[in-house]
């Protein structure tokens, strides 16, 4: 290769990591006066779609598949990258610097960018013998699942029966999904469901589920299901079962990177790649998004958190990193929020930082209260029911979590909250800061800086 | 007095300064084993109300003005505080500890907390000869001034226009409140109104206004009103004039200090003190809420903020530190926020930080720039416009400002970026740090965070 030839990146997988990783590089690249050759391959059909929003598209929220799309194929050609579809790599020769895809063929780089993301989860039990699930059972992970979805709730009679399996923030989004279509549901859970919160958040999520009108079994993993000519009928577990129309599985992804198997890379158990903050694994070799951990600060260790936001920052860094730049992302604090809405039945939910779990196994020694309250002032039509619960160290003050569960205006909340734990701050900090107050938005003392002010006051 | 007689402590206030601070001091009393008999004079006849409130009293989104106070009389009294309503005081001796009432009494005190608040300016031009206003112009601030206004509105006629004179927070929200009962509503105002904004997002204000019916008459100066048989019928300025049947005075308040004239205290032009995070502005003289300044903290200087949130984390600090406790009102953000809602026409107004003429004045070197986005994803019904601008200090690149108009969950967005500021943050803290994302909250890259890197890339 002559000192002018373009270096050779070659991103696997086109979706939030890899495409802001992309773009990025070019950008920087301009800049930085680096040539560089772009080329993506990805699997799937489609490119930067949101699969957040399929929940959303089930449940009718979003017209059409093509809503999720952020940009397309055609749009990321004509930013000058080489994007390859229905591409699959199997294998890699991290010292020969090439990749092998299923179709036998060979692709050299000089620098490697994974970005494979993580595929759904799917349990022996949802699989017939051909490899696929069996009729009426999915997962909700790609533009193609949501298809798949949107296909069969239309196919579905009136009184049709949906089994969702998992109570995370999918599960309980899917939930709300089918039943926005009339559907009867079950949520089905191995433990207690919305595993992300304590138990008396969580609890009041299981609460909603059943007041709006479906069936949440908690405790139970399902051992198989009933098939008749191919397509599901019933769920069952031990000691139970439940008649089943369509079967949601929603029990968590898994970072695609089988194809990495025995080149010596540093995983977590799950096959999870850990990038520094400018993205890089190893030497001409880089990942970022769902395929990876990142780095909680608050307790500095590694997690397991796919997610569209963390994929987009880290993308972002390792782009710029690549071609000569030097942000990066410095890691998260564990935020996440959702909802669940049908009919009357209105909740939001959301979290940032460390569980108590988290917190003792970090060696910290967390005082933990929940502070019940109100979203605007108590004589405002906007006052709804929030509920906090505000986690800190006892002896530094250091603020360590804060989870919500409330109506209108309670989930962003936590932003508030997140900004403390990304700059290290303590309790008193998000107690005794200044948070924007009138009586449509807030109390007077925002519920927040009520319940920080609590724990401070145990400290 | 005996070494065992209680500290006479004497609170000037009965709103949200003063209320806390005489909660406080009894709580953490009990805690250090001080002995206090804390006594409060009120020149009104309501206690720890919201006057932040009464617009939405006015706009008959709260049902009676009980419904704004928070404490009653008699509950403050059964927490062992000495009441007194209808008791003015219009002198202090500071050397011989005390003051005078309006009766001609004298109250004695070992420790004198100011709390007095700020009443609302009038113009000479409200005034009729007996000095009291015209009949069918008013101020927004007490109890008194809610009542009046809400048989104001009930007598008016169904064609009544309503001038308001000021456009400020309080200002926009009184409009709303006339508009929402059918009245035409004139907005005047000296400057080009909603000062605490940034033009291009002030100007997003007037336009709403204007959208939803009112008429926005910027850059005049009142010069007197019309009046037939000592009733209000129009409102003058130089060049112009406009018929009304009531007008809302909305220019904005001044300490209530008059009674410390002479005594040598520190004041401000405007007669407001300057309390130290311990609410002590001399010895044995204490001063929290309306009447004083607060400290912003980005820029280290005194600016007049009466805001019931500063009252009561200040007056808690205060009671605090005044029974030998150690709690601190360590500043502000200068954060704000309201709403101005119509019939399709809604709109979050917030702000947080310097403007850009602050941080001119304190010599930094900013750069800031607007933002367009969406307030959740795209493809989501939730999604509504928003406009952010973020301004950060050009070499240090440290947040300085950020300033929020938009769509419902626009306003309380800028909490996130006030725990910045709170914390000495950077520009880029705020574009990388972890906002909890989910299609109904937000884009994968929040808007807010997308302002903050366009800056960020500018610096």
């Amino acid at each position: 290769m002559s000192a002018s030839a373009p270096t050779r990146v070659l991103v696997l997988g086109a979706d939030a990591a890899g495409m802001s990783a992309a773009h990025q590089a070019l950008r920087t690249a301009r800049r930085t006066g680096r040539e560089l050759a772009v080329t993506v391959l990805d699997k799937g059909t489609h490119t930067s779609y949101s699969a957040c929003g399929i929940p959303y598209w089930m449940a009718g929220d979003v017209g059409s598949g093509d809503d999720l799309v952020a940009r397309t194929a055609d749009e990321h050609r004509e930013a000058g990258i080489g994007l390859r579809l229905g591409v699959e790599v199997v294998a890699a020769d991290l010292a020969a610097r090439t990749v092998t895809t299923a179709d036998g063929e060979r692709v050299a780089y000089d620098e490697l960018v994974v970005a494979t993301g993580a595929p759904a989860s799917v349990p022996d039990w949802a699989l017939g013998p051909d490899g696929a699930c069996w009729d009426g059972i999915g997962v909700v992970k790609t533009l193609d699942d949501g298809a798949a979805w949107r296909e069969r709730f239309a196919a579905a009679g009136d009184g049709a029966h949906v089994v969702v399996v998992g109570a995370g923030y999918v599960g309980v989004e899917v939930a709300e999904a089918a039943m926005r279509h009339g559907f009867g549901v079950t949520v089905l859970t191995r433990g207690r469901g919305m595993s992300m919160l304590e138990d008396e958040l969580a609890e009041r999520v299981d609460l909603a589920l059943c007041e709006a009108g479906a069936e949440v079994v908690l405790g139970v993993e399902v051992t198989g299901v009933d098939v008749v000519d191919g397509r599901v009928t019933g769920v069952q577990w031990e000691g139970g079962s439940r008649e089943a129309d369509l079967v949601v599985v929603a029990i968590g992804v898994r970072p695609a990177t089988g194809f990495l198997a025995g080149s010596g890379v540093e995983m977590a158990d799950n096959g999870a790649l850990r990038p520094d903050p400018h993205g890089r694994v190893a030497e001409h070799l880089w990942a970022a998004g769902d395929c990876c951990e990142v780095r909680r600060r608050i307790d500095d260790t590694w997690v397991f958190r796919p997610l569209g936001t963390h994929a987009a920052k880290h993308g972002r860094a390792l782009g710029d990193s690549l071609a000569g730049g030097t942000l990066s992302f410095d890691g998260m604090v564990d935020s996440s929020i959702t909802r669940f809405a049908l009919g009357e039945v209105y909740l939001e939910i959301a979290r940032t930082g460390l569980s108590r779990r988290d917190a003792e196994a970090a060696g910290l020694d967390p005082v933990a209260l929940l502070t019940e309250g109100t979203t605007a002032s108590g004589y405002m039509p906007e006052a709804e029911p929030i509920a906090i619960w505000v986690m800190a160290d006892r002896s530094s003050r250091r603020l360590l979590g804060v989870q919500v569960v409330g109506g209108h205006g309670a989930g962003k909340r936590v932003d508030a909250a997140a900004a403390v734990l990304w700059a290290g701050g303590t309790v008193d900090d998000l107690a005794w800061m200044d948070l924007a107050y009138a009586p449509p938005f807030a109390t007077a003392w925002e519920v927040l800086q009520i319940a920080a002010r609590r724990v401070a006051e145990r400290l």
